[in-house]
């Protein structure tokens, strides 16, 4: 579809969240035809993962935005979608990939939201297509075990912080969820969560060092937990790292489903965003360095640096790889 | 309303599709109104037809939208409604004719949504206005049927086409049904698919002549098969035919109820609208002829010149009316 | 949240309604926490008033909205809210107060929509909170019976108005109920109300003045009727008083529930918008008089002269004593 000035920041750069909630909406389309694609009980895919996303080159207003999804790997009760974004100015016809995704679907039944269906088996054109797709679904799971450890921090508010401090920059959203933000099953769509998080990330981010800042990357998300409509969602969003030219901000999502006597407030989501900040003429500017005070502070910052150069070490990987082929 | 930044292209034109919905809007409350105005089972009025609509003058960021309805006939089942919109500049108070469209609704009893009720008859201020209600009446019943033998066509996509062939510039926009495209029976509003189908026949026009298109006017859009929440719509337009200075799209909308056992994808809508190229001085430019390619794309230039013609003779016929008048 | 484009008018200031609707939902969130605080009935806070409310500063696109929200007094069946909305320009990290908003909200059962629910007490840091409160509960108490009696005025259409009568401004626009303009309980949120409130004032404002308009203040607004999902809401406006520098513009909405056999239109909110109108410097412009023409016009004028004194008076008095402190 066309990119709209509401999809924009000022600079005319069409938001990280506004794509991430095209690609899950892509996804969960062409999930959910594919899990009712065999006489049985009707459902609905959900968004349970987003693996690691990197923006390769930013979007703007009046571009058109093509969106392509295909399921390139099915379990027993889980679907892989692989989502491409390619940004189309059909003024001059120029085409660029933004994008490349890969999610993960769960089919709920229709009729009983807490019963995960059967996912009917692709046909893959090789054998090794359908064994590296088992080595990915067996690596995300691990690494959903592991977040669902890490889910126990709270943001507090700080009085009068210092600039570049985890406390100056340091934001957080309420948003009560409506109908228009659910899925058929009365639960918020894992885009619209998204798209929520990555405004948050990019208030923190243009706060820390107040230029026009875009979305570079976003780390993998792991959907533990629905959030049902009439709740209401905090999203906070914390700095933890800073790179030369990159900011690392963590953010959280709590949910509190108020008017169901039967639980209290609950952590639903949490994601690594990463910023980069641009010049005019679109050049990555230097980043001013995040002090730390805490201990904690400094542990997220050590932290955050590890994901960082874990990360660069295997872009670097990739380029020798792909330079030898 | 006052149009905002999100109704209008770059060019800050409102989109054709923001006042085919807002027409269809207004249409759709007169009308379920009237048809609720005597004691009896409740209903909503579904969007059967919209006649030819012509787009006199653009509408502007910022111009006020001045949209008024009044019934003008009404048969047993059925209800015809004039809609007229204006734009209104508030600063300078210049009212311009935007539109005038011709809607025909049908009350579906809001306890079983495939029982049509009957309409409460108008009073008509003289004989000749049932009469020619009633003519009206029985042109859009032949044409409905008409159209509705037509509509098996299918859009492949094509790979690497040459310019200005109809491969081209062919678009499909997918989009899955929220609540808030819904009436109250829980299907999709008239109006939004016309939005829709409009935001794909600009993207298509924009492709093929990489200019600032507007939408000039819509064919008579006959609604056959409503379409349900959750379903997702593809939305696919193709170019049929060029003149000088105008572009013929074709737009067809297939709904795929996807979570629905009972039935597969279907056609639901199909439409032809005209866009015309503008300069920045708001004067029509020439259009870049279409080049057919196969002869399903040679018969279909063909028919379209038909109308094209037709419609230019209609149109000199009124005129020279007019003039006698 | 960012504002965006589509929030604002052609000179960027933010609508009122847009802030209004912001204040409403930060009240709405917080109410129905604290309602749903204790085991108990589940329900949904609605907005039964809002107090007069000023526009400081005015809000700018691609500033951040600091809403904050704290309940003041709790009555056996009603919460009062006070709401701070802060003004911050993420570049330069400059903050003012935009607005400070008081709401009144009343818990109703989200399984019987009619039976209004006891509200948990708060506790007070001191006794004269507590009474001062309680002074604030009555009074506006008796301010909702007094408005409930003037609540019958209609506004026809009038044909050819001359400039600056109040039939040349006066305006309405019709809106279709959707879900999600709904709470939880299938009644239109209040905040919405106020947006729609405001969009009409304001065109009434730009088309008498015809320059660019920003909202001062709104006075108190009453919501004695709840409006039903697939409603159709008429809202009206008409210019009642002008000052030097400033237009007050009388607003009511009416609600037709028109599938709803059980009732016929009704008057659901009516309320006073101040506009003042501003050169593109941001300084405030004179304002052409209003020309009152038939006997109610006249005694309209006087009754706003009146409320226009009285404010003025409150004002001068507020700064006298702040000024002795």
């Amino acid at each position: 579809r066309i990119m709209r000035p509401d999809d924009a920041n000022i600079a005319g750069n069409v938001h990280g969240g506004t794509i991430l909630k095209m690609i899950e909406e892509a996804g969960a389309i062409i999930s959910t035809r594919h899990c009712n694609s065999q006489a049985g009980e009707p459902c609905v895919a959900a968004l349970a993962r987003v693996e690691r996303t990197d923006f390769l080159s930013p979007m703007c207003i009046g571009e058109v935005a093509n969106v392509s999804a295909e399921i390139t790997y099915t379990s027993r009760h889980s679907v892989e979608v692989q989502v491409n974004v390619m940004s189309e100015n059909i003024l001059t016809g120029a085409k660029k990939v933004t994008n490349k995704a890969t999610l993960w679907y769960v089919p709920l039944s229709l009729k009983n939201v807490n019963k995960v269906l059967e996912v009917p088996p692709i046909q893959y054109a090789r054998k090794e297509q359908e064994d590296e797709g088992k080595k990915r679904y067996e690596e995300q799971k691990l690494d959903r075990l592991e977040t669902k450890q890490r889910n126990g921090d709270v943001i507090f508010p700080i009085i009068n912080p210092e600039p570049h401090t985890v406390g100056y920059s340091q934001s957080s959203l309420i948003h009560l969820v409506g109908p228009s933000d659910c899925t058929l099953l009365g639960f918020v769509h894992g885009g619209v969560t998204m798209k929520l998080m990555d405004e948050v990330a990019g208030i923190v981010a243009a706060r820390h060092c107040k230029t026009n800042i875009v979305t570079a990357s976003v780390d993998a998300i792991n959907f533990h937990e629905k959030i049902k409509k009439g709740s209401v969602i905090t999203i906070s969003g914390r700095m933890t790292f800073t790179s030369n030219k990159s900011m690392e901000i963590e953010v959280f999502v709590d949910a509190d489903p108020f008017v169901d006597e039967s639980r209290g407030r609950y952590r639903a989501v949490s994601a690594f965003f990463t910023y980069v900040s641009l010049s005019k003429e679109g050049k990555p500017l230097p980043i001013p360095q995040l002090l730390t005070e805490t201990e904690d502070e400094k542990r997220r910052f050590e932290e955050g640096k590890g994901r960082y150069l874990q990360t660069k070490a295997k872009r670097q990987a990739q380029m020798q790889q792909a330079a030898q082929h």
